[in-house]
C-alpha cells in the first residue's frame, strides 16, 4: 500500500498514524484534513503522500498497528481461539478511533474504491483468512466435523459487534454479546463441549 | 419527524422520497444535494423543509416506505416468522438505495445526532421491538423456552447481513447467509424442529 522509492523513517509513519488517531477521536473522521495531520505529526504533506494516498489509506495501517490482524492466535483449543478472536474484536469495535471514525471512513472509501481495496487486502482479508486457519486446526484436532464454512463463521463473529458500532443509537458491543457470538459459532460448527 | 403546521400533500412526500432514492442510486448519497432532490421531485426547497430537516432525515421514511418495519409478520410459527424477517432483510440489504447510500448516510448522521435519533425512533427501534413480539409468540406457543434475549436475536439476524453491505470488498448477502442466520437464531433460542 506504500508507494515510496526511498527508505522511510518508521518514526514518521508512527507520528502520522498517531496524529490521525488523535484527530479522529477529537473531531470525527470527516473533519480531519491532511493539513491537520501533518501539523500534528510535525511533518509535511510530501512526507505524508510518500506514505499514503489519502486519509482513507491510513486506516488499514492504523487498525493493523493498534489491533493486529489476529494471525498470531493459537491457544490450543477452538474455544480458546474463538474467545481470543472476540476479545480482540471487542477491543477493536469499542476503540474510540473506530467509534468516532468508522462511518466517515466508510463514506470516504465509498467514493474511493482504492481505499476499500487497501482495507480489504491489508486488513479485512487476512482476518477472514485466519478464521479458516483456526477452523482447520480444530478439524485436525477432532474438535469439529470437517464441514465448517469460515466465511459464515467470520460473518457471525463480526456482524453483531459491527452492527453495534455502525447503527445509530444502540449500546456498544460488550463481553456478553461477544460471548454469545462465540457460543453461536461453536454450535453452528457442531462443536461439543469436551 | 415532520415539522409541518399545515396539511401536506402525500404526493409531494412521495415525489421527494422517490427523487432521493433515484439520486442516491445514480450518484451515491454523499453527492446528492437538496437542490437536486427538489428539481427531480418537481417541487421546491420550502416544501422539502416543511417535511424533512435535511437529507439524512428522509432516510428512515424512505426505508419505511420501501421495506416497512416488519411489524405485520405473523406466519403462525417461529420458523416461518424468522424466515420472513430475513427474506425482507435480504431485500433491504441488497436494495441499491441501501448499497449505494448506506455509508454516506451513516457519515451524515454521525455529524447530525438528530438524524440518528430519527432513524432509531422511526425505523430501527420498531424493527428490534418486533423481534420481541415474534419471540413472545413462540414462547406462548411452546416452541421455545422463556429465556430468549430479543436484542441478541436481532443482532444475530441483522449483523451478518449488515456486514456484507458495510465492509468494502465482500460479496453481497444472499439467501444462504440469511438461512444460516435463521438456523443460528433457532439454535440459540433452544428451538427443536417439530
Amino acid at each position: 500500500m506504500r508507494q515510496s522509492g526511498r527508505p522511510r523513517k518508521a518514526s514518521v509513519d508512527d507520528a502520522i498514524l498517531s496524529a490521525v488517531a488523535a484527530l479522529v477521536v477529537e473531531h470525527g473522521y470527516t473533519r480531519v484534513t491532511i493539513d491537520d495531520v501533518v501539523n500534528r505529526a510535525g511533518t509535511n504533506k510530501p512526507a505524508f503522500y510518500r506514505r499514503f494516498r489519502n486519509l482513507a489509506d491510513t486506516v488499514p495501517h492504523l487498525l493493523a498497528r493498534s489491533h493486529g490482524t489476529d494471525d498470531d492466535i493459537d491457544t490450543g483449543s477452538l474455544l480458546g481461539d474463538l474467545n481470543e478472536v472476540q476479545r480482540r474484536q471487542l477491543l477493536l469495535f469499542t476503540d474510540p478511533v473506530v467509534v468516532r471514525g468508522f462511518a466517515g471512513w466508510l463514506a470516504d472509501v465509498d467514493g474511493h474504491p482504492d481505499g476499500g481495496a487497501a482495507f480489504l487486502q491489508g486488513y479485512l482479508a487476512p482476518r477472514r483468512a485466519f478464521t479458516r486457519v483456526i477452523l482447520d486446526r480444530a478439524v485436525a484436532r477432532g474438535e469439529i466435523p470437517d464441514r465448517a464454512d469460515p466465511a459464515w463463521i467470520a460473518d457471525l463473529l463480526t456482524g453483531p459487534l459491527l452492527l453495534r458500532v455502525v447503527l445509530p443509537g444502540l449500546p456498544p458491543a460488550d463481553e456478553e454479546l461477544a460471548a454469545k457470538t462465540v457460543e453461536a459459532a461453536l454450535t453452528s460448527l457442531g462443536w461439543v463441549r469436551p
